[in-house]
């Protein structure tokens, strides 16, 4: 279950609040693109700027419009039992799984985070997904404490933050990585323009942040890799280079995949929670003109 | 009143409640310790970790318990719409300013944390204290920002991360910053290592994490500085230099503050809100032997 194509659905705001017809016009379309699974709340979805009972509303609002699609719900938080609150919610909502970060604002330490996925795995039947997001978590894991998180009950797969570009370096990363794990856990790439490198290295599963809004592109990469057609999979990729380019540009994915959403009518305009602001005009004029380029508009 | 020592106290927790008596046991002690300000929910209170509903009360119970101190509440939160609601609970509560630090889960830019001050300055009337504190935001505010921020109504203090321990360069950080903003907005340092070095540079106040749980030897070092007796200061703070060093070398100031609270009977065993679970136990006797050496413990 936790392999191939993980769609990351955006969280669209209206005035404060989640627009719900834009959000489950986001899950029936994945749930309609055959995305091998849809998780809610990653950091797409914006799941930190939630409050417990929105969490709990975008759960159940997920799993109702996902069809046979399996839902996997962020549940992370500050607080370890704000963590688990969100954990009970994603259970009663009928999640498949879970996907754990180690939030932080005060800086954590290896224990800290050994604990708190013990903690979770102990308190849950579902299985978590490790969710290994060093930019927006600020804590870096030591590939021996994977392994540690690893091999607890319940611990179903990794979502690493990327792999070098080069193939071999690449392939090193994910089988040092497999080298401290159970057989049994999955390693998922994550970090878009890197999929395709990623999967070509062996990862089993893409945790996709395009794939949430345009899943079409994402499939197309994610299938070749799957079927060992290695080169098209780099040439579906370098095909999105523009898009990838933007995020860099344009200080990450978020921001540009909202804009994306919101030029497809996706979403309302302004669909970020604030204080984030989204791009400015010049820039959603540049993500409009990629997205006709790469004939995604249609 | 943005000026001497503000007293940053912890909000210790037991069984993951606020523990209300040893918290108004910390807010008492400091009404009656002569300290300037009392600043609750800052990183040493653990502001982030908290719900709505417990900020609103602690603010309640600090400015109930607060004597004639004023009183400053941190009400940083990752959605603007929180920081507002923190904001509200600050005014009814009665405290007479407000600490906003740009909390970040995704990276926020300039012009998001200029149209958060500005959004908050626009909807309060209580004086902000803006809070630079990169270790924790990871955002770092370049001078020019701090001077955008500063022109805005209502801006009264910026807390900044620190000085250079050079005197010479720690002055010319400080003009570095007065000459951007207006003169009646006060310049506070904390990094409390620092504040010696902060205080005799020309910084009009120090938000100290030391002088919410010891607040005569901060008050020493605050003394002497507005005294002009800058050696004095200097020798204060190298008097307190083992402290220093555990905060070095424990990962910060928050877990040593805790763990001297703890020590000292003003908070529970193991105060601190997981997943962070403090010091273990060889580290606290480090602690508790510093504390001793020092006469802290009488």
């Amino acid at each position: 279950m936790f392999t191939g194509l993980s769609a990351f659905p955006l969280t669209p705001f209206t005035a404060d609040a989640i627009d719900e017809r834009a959000f489950t016009g986001l899950i029936e379309r994945l749930a309609g693109s055959g995305a091998d699974s849809i998780t809610a709340l990653g950091s797409t979805g914006c799941y930190s700027y939630l409050t417990t009972e929105e969490r709990a509303r975008v759960a159940r609002l997920t799993v109702r419009h996902a069809g046979r699609t399996p839902v996997f719900i962020g549940v992370g938080a500050l607080r370890t039992s704000q963590v688990l609150a969100n954990v009970r919610s994603a259970e009663v909502a009928g999640a498949q799984g879970v996907l754990l970060a180690p939030m932080t604002y005060q800086p954590l330490t290896a224990d800290d985070v050994f604990e708190l996925f013990r903690t979770v795995t102990e308190q849950t039947s579902l299985p978590v997904i490790v969710y290994d997001n060093p930019r927006t978590t600020h804590f870096t894991f030591t590939t021996e404490l994977h392994g540690r998180i690893a091999a607890l009950p319940r611990i179903a797969s990794i979502k690493i933050p990327g792999v070098p570009s080069d193939p071999e370096q690449a392939r090193g990363r994910v089988q040092e990585i497999r080298g401290v794990i159970p057989e049994h856990v999955t390693v998922g790439v994550s970090g878009d323009a890197l999929a395709a490198a990623g999967l070509n290295a062996g990862c089993d599963a893409w945790y996709s942040v395009i794939g949430g809004t345009l899943p079409e592109p994402a499939l197309r990469i994610t299938r070749a890799a799957q079927e060992g057609r290695r080169a098209d999979a780099v040439a579906e990729s370098e095909h999105l280079a523009p898009l990838w380019a933007l995020f860099s540009e344009f200080g990450g994915s978020l921001r540009v995949v909202a804009a994306i959403a919101e030029h497809l009518d996706l979403a309302p305009h302004r669909s970020l929670p604030l204080p984030i602001q989204g791009l400015n005009d010049e820039q959603r004029r540049r993500v409009a003109e990629v997205i006709r380029e790469l004939g995604l508009d249609g």
